[in-house]
């Protein structure tokens, strides 16, 4: 039984920042989850945009990424600035709204609104801290595919994706795929390396270092670990730019100085700009979520689930695919993105790829890119002509 | 004025660890630092090997990495492990002991011995924390000039060093180029690029984050801020290891386990190495001496250092270089010891120059990798036979 409801303050990590527009669809059927317990009820939080047509022929879900959120295309509620997606999504633009219905779904984790270790454990009235199960790529797809259902959609026209966001796209497409017409997996991987692991457990490692982490119970003891979350915030932050990117952007230039000042004061612009990112991630962002989410991302390996072979994920299906990497994407790079392609073409599967040059390093996907930009709207618009989509 | 002692304890931050074998020498002549204070009396820990020859010409200055020391060919005294130049260092060797006499020392602001921020200020007889002046690899080249001033050396047959240790190769290069007649500047840079600083200052945040660092007055407090020093180390290592070893050497294995257990242990055999790594290197190290040492090498910039012209750095030297670097080192990679040689190149100095085919990374140069091995004693055996030396 599920329930779509207007959004209601519900959870004691941030009551007022839940305070918001938006909708909440609130599911009693226990959602069957990787870890091999239940998680019943649990609440998905989402924003629409545009409308869904006659035929439900025109929803296009998009995945968020690691700290992104269903706020595609209009305002943070938190921070105030535009949707992480706003460049591409709205009325006009390339993911049109005028001609789709845009879905996107905080994670099943996170915290903006969608059950998570921030959240209130009904069954104790208490937040769920550590106690909340640790859920996995598969776990979010599932929750998503319910409010898929819920919204009486058939099949999807699109699922799209960059970083995690592509990650869950890789894992609908091998679920779900008679529910995905079309797929666009973007600077990802079907599987986390080592090297993925390591980052993520430096950012784990720095929360928990924090004093004011509390064993994870920081909620009821009223503080948050705030420095550990902004160190984990920074480096993974640098993951998400190239060396080039970095280099142009800053170089060695001094912060609001003639020169160095022989001390630990952020001398250098580079510095400022990471201790910027930190406290502002850390105020907008719960740490045990980020606990949970990043696990979620080092557990992924879609071969794994199909006896080692990524083919196997992808057997038989019907889906057009979009695989789209960029050059100086160190932290999910080509090759990565290039597997999921050598298995999609071992299943004989409908995919293009595209290798973007840019110097924007793994963040591009969020940016003004325009090759990319041309690379997905040539495909968008091929795969709407299939699907007979015209503007609503 | 100097004078030469045995080694002594004297310090706060571990008094029992410098009960231990070596040389310290203690100099009263104050040191004019580039912070634009001078430093007086300060001390300078250095170990040496093998025996300087009557001519005192068979004399290698080997320069430590960020968080290396002076046991470069003998036990560590705290972990007990071997030097880490123990592959290439003692007799026989190719840093040969029976040929050389190898000198190395800990850096100023280290916390071996040499004068840092671990060590008691005898102005006041408290530790210095943070009222110990900010060093550069300039000042850490200049302490070390006074040593080899000391030990009535001319002419350094040659200075060594990977990383950091490069940065001060190239430094000595610059500074005092009719004392060093070859120099050997490994995976190394004449500056800290914006990335370089950007995980520099994730490390230092780090270790501020930690409530044990106290503003840095820790050793008073009687704690040390080892979770935070930990994560910085944990963050560090990551760059020292290219993705390829990571993969190599981890891939997605896990650790004693035949399954996830969905939680935040260590399940992957990588988290539990970077964990290792962090809680090790935390019962070595201080933390402030870790603070001072990467600052150091961010506000390295040789070039600025000579109007903007790196070449300026090395006009008419008859120093012998050899620059060695590795493909798969991202943390000072090929284009920045390149740059070095085009410098080098530019002021028509003498320099061989080789880049090593290898997957290891930057750590590379501590490690078994014959083709830099190979490089480098060719390099070595062709100056010997130009400096006239033969067997001790």
């Amino acid at each position: 039984m599920a329930g779509m409801s207007v959004f209601a303050p519900s959870t004691a990590f941030s009551a007022q920042e839940h305070d918001r527009p938006g909708f909440r669809l609130t599911v009693t059927e226990p959602l069957a989850l990787d870890a091999g317990v239940s998680l019943a009820p649990y609440a998905i939080a989402y924003q629409t945009y545009g409308r869904l047509n006659a035929d439900r022929s025109n929803a296009i879900l998009i995945c968020h990424a690691l700290t992104g959120d269903q706020y595609v295309a209009d305002p943070h509620p938190i921070t105030g600035k535009p949707g992480w997606w706003d460049i591409l999504a709205g009325p006009g633009k390339l993911l049109d709204t005028e001609r789709y219905f845009l879905i996107c779904a905080n994670v099943l984790g996170g915290c903006m609104g969608s059950s998570g270790p921030a959240e209130i454990n009904p069954a104790t009235g208490l937040p769920w801290d550590l106690t909340f199960p640790v859920i996995t790529i598969g776990d979010m797809v599932r929750a998503q595919k319910r409010l898929i259902d819920h919204l009486g959609i058939e099949t999807l026209f699109c699922v799209i994706g960059g970083s995690m966001g592509g990650m869950q796209v890789l894992q609908w497409a091998a679920s779900y795929p008679e529910r995905v017409f079309s797929a666009v997996p973007i600077a990802t991987a079907a599987r986390h390396s080592a090297q993925n692991i390591a980052f993520h457990e430096v950012g784990r490692q720095a929360i928990m270092a924090d004093a004011n982490w509390c064993n994870g119970n920081y909620l009821a003891q009223g503080v948050r670990p705030e420095r550990g979350l902004a160190v984990a915030r920074m480096a993974a932050h640098i993951t998400y730019l190239s060396e080039q990117a970095l280099h142009r952007k800053f170089g060695r230039n001094l912060q609001n100085r003639q020169a160095i000042t022989f001390g630990f004061d952020a001398d250098f612009q580079v510095e400022n700009y990471l201790r910027y990112q930190g406290a502002s991630f850390s105020e907008r962002f719960d740490a045990n979520s980020y606990l949970y989410i990043t696990r979620a991302c080092d557990y992924f390996d879609l071969a794994a689930e199909h006896g080692g072979v990524l083919a196997n994920a992808f057997k038989a299906t019907k889906t057009r695919f979009c695989s789209i990497s960029f050059t100086s994407d160190w932290l999910y790079p080509t090759s990565e993105n290039r597997q999921v392609v050598h298995a999609l073409n071992a299943a004989a599967a409908n995919v293009s790829f595209v290798e973007v040059a840019t110097d924007k390093g793994h963040d591009a996907f969020l940016l003004d890119e325009p090759e990319f930009h041309a690379t997905l709207k040539g495909f968008m618009d091929g795969c709407a002509v299939h699907r007979g989509l015209t503007r609503t």
